[in-house]
C-alpha cells in the first residue's frame, strides 16, 4: 500500500489536476456510475469534537474508500487544525486497502474546485466581478480556483469580521486583481459571481441584493441549520448542487425546501451541465445557484489524483500491509 | 502513525489479551462508556463486493476508529481472503490519525473471544462437553478459545457438508480433546455449551435438541436474513448480546422478535454480566444464548491491544504522517 502524507501533498498538487478530478466525478455521479454512502456524523462527547466519514464508490474511476476525520475546536491551541481529515483507498478489485493519504489541504482543494467547476459551467462567460462572502482560511482558495474561470477585472469582499478582509486583499493582489471592502448591497450591484463561504447559521446575502445574471456559489451550508442566503434568493435562481439529498438536507436548499418556496424536483445535479444532460444556464439575465455541500466522491477522486502524482514522482512511501 | 501489516499480527496478539480487551469494551459499552456509530454497508455493484464499515468510540479506553472493508467472493482465486478488514484509529483528543491495522486475523480473533467471554459468564461451571455447529475456517478460532473458559472433556460436531468435520477434529486433536462426529440430536444431547458458526439463512439447531442448563453462543448471523437456531430456542432462552440494536435487527434474535416470541426489553448486554449489574445464569437448568452479532469497537479494541504490542516489540513502522 501506498502512504500519502500531509506534509507533502501541498508539493503534489495542482488546482488543475484537482479540477479535473472534481469535474469527472460530477460527471461520473450524474451518469449513476458513482454513489455517495450516508454520511456518519457524531458528536462523540470528547473534546468537543465532531468525528465521522464520507465514503463512497466511483465505478468509472475505480475510486473506492472514505475520508475520516472531522472538527477538534481545542487543535488551534495546540498548533493544529481543528479540521482533520485523512482519506482511505481501497482497491475496489480485492478490498485490500491501497492508500492513506493526508486529507486537510486536499479538503480545501476539493472544496475550491466545486466552486470552479460550478463558475465553469453555470457563470456567464462575460463576468468580470467576483463577490466573496466570507474572509476565513477556505476563502483564499475559494479565490484563486474561481478566478480561473473567467476573465475577472476585480474583486469585491464582505465580511462579518471585516478586520479579515486582509486575507482577500492579500490574495486578490497576489492574483494581480483589484480588491475592494464593500457592503453587501454594493457586493450584491457589482458581482457577477459571488462565492460564500462562511459558518453562518442565518441568512447573510439577500435575493434583493443580487442583480440578474449572477452565478453564486453557496459553499460554506453543509449541516442541519446552516444558512448563507435567504430562501428567496433560492426560490428565484436556477439550482445545481453536488448531490440533491444533501441539498436537501443539510445544503442551503434545506431552508427553501422547508418553507415551501422550491421542491426537490427543480434542483439539478452539476454533472448533468458537466454530461450535457442539462442546458445549464439558458440566459444572460438568469440566476443560477450552486449549492456545493461536499460528497466523499470529491475526497476520493482527489486523493486517487494525488496518489498517481506521488507514486509516479517516488514520494509515495510503500509499506508492505 | 503507526503501522502494523497483517502478516505481523499472527506473532504479536495472543488469546489472552484479546479476551481482555473483548471483556473490557463489553463492559464499556454496557456502562454507556462505549458507544458504536451506524454500521454502514453496501453491496457496492463491482466484483460482486460487500462493502462497509464498522465504527465507534470508547470513552473509557480511548479508541476511536473503524474497521473498514467487507466480502469480495472472487479473493480466494487469487490467492486472497475473501473477507478484507482493515482498522484505522484515530486520537480522539485530536483527530489525527494513530495507526493503520491489519484487521483480517484480528476479526477471527474477536469473534472467537467474544464467544469466549460469554462461555466464561454464562456456561455452567461444571461444563464438560463443547459442540461445534459448523466447520469453517471461524470454527477453529472459536474452539481454541472456548476450551480456555471451562474443564472441557470432549468436543462434539456436526457440519451441513460432514466432509469439512476433519477441520473440527484436527483442532480438538491440537487441544488433546476427544472429538466425535454427531447427528444434531445428539450433539444437543451431550453438549453443555454449544457454538455456532455458520452462515446459514435457515433454522439449523432447534429447541427440541436442547438439553436444559446449555449455553449457547449463536456466532453465525451478523445479516438479516439469517439464522442459525429456531426462534423457539432463542424465546426459550435468557438471552444476550453484545449489542441489542444489532442483535433485533441483524442477529439470531431477529426471527423471534418478528414472530412475536420475545420482546427487546428481554435482551440483555453481556456487558451487563461482567459489570455485575446483571445476575446472569441463575440456575443450572437455565438455557442462556449469547447472540454475537459483531461490533465495530471489538475491533477498535483489538486493535488497540495490539498497536501497544507492536509498539512495545518494536514490530509497529512509525511513518511521519
Amino acid at each position: 500500500m501506498w502512504i500519502v502524507p500531509e506534509a507533502k501533498i501541498a508539493g503534489l498538487m495542482d488546482r488543475a489536476t484537482c479540477f479535473a478530478a472534481i469535474e469527472g466525478v460530477f460527471g461520473a455521479m450524474a451518469r449513476g456510475d458513482a454513489y455517495n454512502f450516508p454520511v456518519i456524523r457524531e458528536a462523540i462527547g470528547h473534546a468537543d469534537a465532531l468525528y465521522g466519514f464520507k465514503s463512497g464508490f466511483d465505478r468509472a474511476g475505480l475510486a473506492l474508500g472514505l475520508k475520516s476525520g472531522g472538527y477538534w475546536p481545542g487543535n488551534e491551541a495546540k498548533g493544529l487544525t481543528n479540521h482533520q481529515s485523512t482519506v482511505v483507498l481501497f482497491d475496489p478489485d480485492t478490498g485490500r486497502v491501497k492508500a492513506l493519504v493526508g486529507g486537510n489541504l486536499l479538503t480545501a482543494l476539493r472544496t475550491a474546485a466545486a466552486s470552479a467547476v460550478s463558475i465553469k459551467h453555470l457563470a456567464r462567460p462575460d463576468a468580470k466581478v467576483l463577490g466573496m462572502v466570507g474572509a476565513g482560511h477556505q476563502s483564499a482558495f475559494q479565490m484563486r480556483a474561481a478566478v480561473e474561470q473567467r476573465a475577472f477585472e476585480k474583486v469585491v469582499g464582505w465580511n462579518f469580521h471585516p478586520e479579515m478582509l486582509d486575507r482577500l486583499a492579500g490574495v486578490a493582489a497576489e492574483l494581480g486583481l483589484p480588491f475592494e471592502a464593500v457592503s453587501l448591497d454594493e457586493l450584491g450591484a457589482q458581482s457577477d459571481v459571488i462565492i460564500t463561504i462562511t459558518s453562518s447559521h442565518k441568512p447573510i446575502l439577500r435575493s434583493a441584493q443580487v442583480k440578474a445574471g449572477t452565478h453564486i456559489a453557496c459553499m460554506g451550508t453543509d449541516t442541519k441549520g446552516k444558512q448563507e442566503v435567504d430562501d428567496l434568493l433560492v426560490a428565484r435562481a436556477t439550482v445545481f448542487t453536488d448531490e440533491v439529498a444533501q441539498a436537501i438536507s443539510i445544503g442551503e436548499c434545506q431552508h427553501a425546501i422547508a418553507s415551501g418556496l422550491m421542491a426537490e424536483a427543480e434542483i439539478a445535479e452539476l454533472g448533468a451541465v458537466i454530461n450535457g444532460s442539462h442546458k445549464g444556464r439558458t440566459s444572460a439575465e438568469e440566476v443560477t445557484l450552486f449549492d456545493g455541500t461536499g460528497v466523499g466522491l470529491q475526497d476520493l477522486a482527489v486523493a486517487a489524483a494525488v496518489v498517481e502524482l506521488a507514486i509516479a514522482k517516488g514520494i509515495a512511501i510503500e509499506v508492505d500491509f
